[in-house]
């Protein structure tokens, strides 16, 4: 909050009457950014889509400073950043859903009952997990590695929707 | 801390002068955490070993308060919280390679050189990232097929340590 009042020009307390707490900041950014036009990589395979996505989502947690991290950081003390984070990322794999889709009609995956959803969280999960919470160094193999290991878990069945719990 | 104040019976002032703050305080609980004898479970499988894992994490996640929240939630603004919880998680991690240790003399892993760490963040960072990310309502199916694709996962390959980066 501090740094916005200083590059704005004005004091920290006109930056808080605006926004409150920076949860409050944060919600206007995702607005503004939510305007820019992201599309979702398209590389012609799977595990390079994933590779791809994972790459900007490491970029976006060793950033400095990370807008990433930032809201995950707010997310635990204020509920509308919380609540933002949590739009934001549904926005966000809503999405990518069209990666699985482009490869189920590639015919690279098993199943038409794939869940999209499951397969995308297992391929980006384990680097906000090493980044953020485990805090290792950006590792250059992680983004393909992760990448790869969700698509062959989904290759071998893995995220297949159960008939059980579909009808 | 207030409430660490209330059910000690002193003033707030005097829980702030012992740690400081609720990183100092996290640290103090993780240390005599670790005088518990933790064990990895061991149920005869690398699915159910990840499965009561996953379990394990999943209920430590939703429990009202929830100590591994409050401590990913202070590791964004103590560094003493932070490195704290880095120190946790890499003992926890090493404490659980025996599982997949066991599964490679079982035979149920096809290389030697399996990386366990990598194996063991893929099963269990969907649940972080769904619980404490995402938000999203605990899904008692969510323990096991987040276990079940790092199995098929490795099965497959996807954690072999290359050749070309261990020499």
């Amino acid at each position: 909050m501090e740094g916005v009042a200083t590059r704005a020009g004005v004091h920290r307390a006109t930056v808080y009457r605006r926004w409150r707490d920076v949860g409050g900041l944060l919600v206007d950014v995702i607005d503004a950014a939510g305007e820019i036009n992201w599309q979702p990589p398209d590389t012609g395979s799977l595990r390079g889509d994933l590779t791809a996505l994972n790459q900007e989502i490491q970029e976006s947690l060793v950033a400095q400073p990370s807008f990433a991290v930032a809201l995950m950081a707010a997310s635990f003390h204020s509920e509308q950043a919380a609540r933002a984070q949590t739009q934001l990322w549904a926005d966000r794999y809503d999405q990518c859903e069209i990666l699985v889709e482009r490869a189920i009609e590639r015919g690279d995956l098993p199943a038409q009952h794939t869940d999209a959803r499951s397969l995308l969280i297992a391929a980006t999960a384990p680097l906000y997990h090493q980044l953020v919470l485990l805090r290792a160094e950006p590792d250059p193999q992680l983004p393909s590695r992760a990448a790869q290991a969700a698509v062959l878990a989904a290759a071998a069945g893995a995220f297949a929707v159960r008939r059980e719990e579909s009808g």
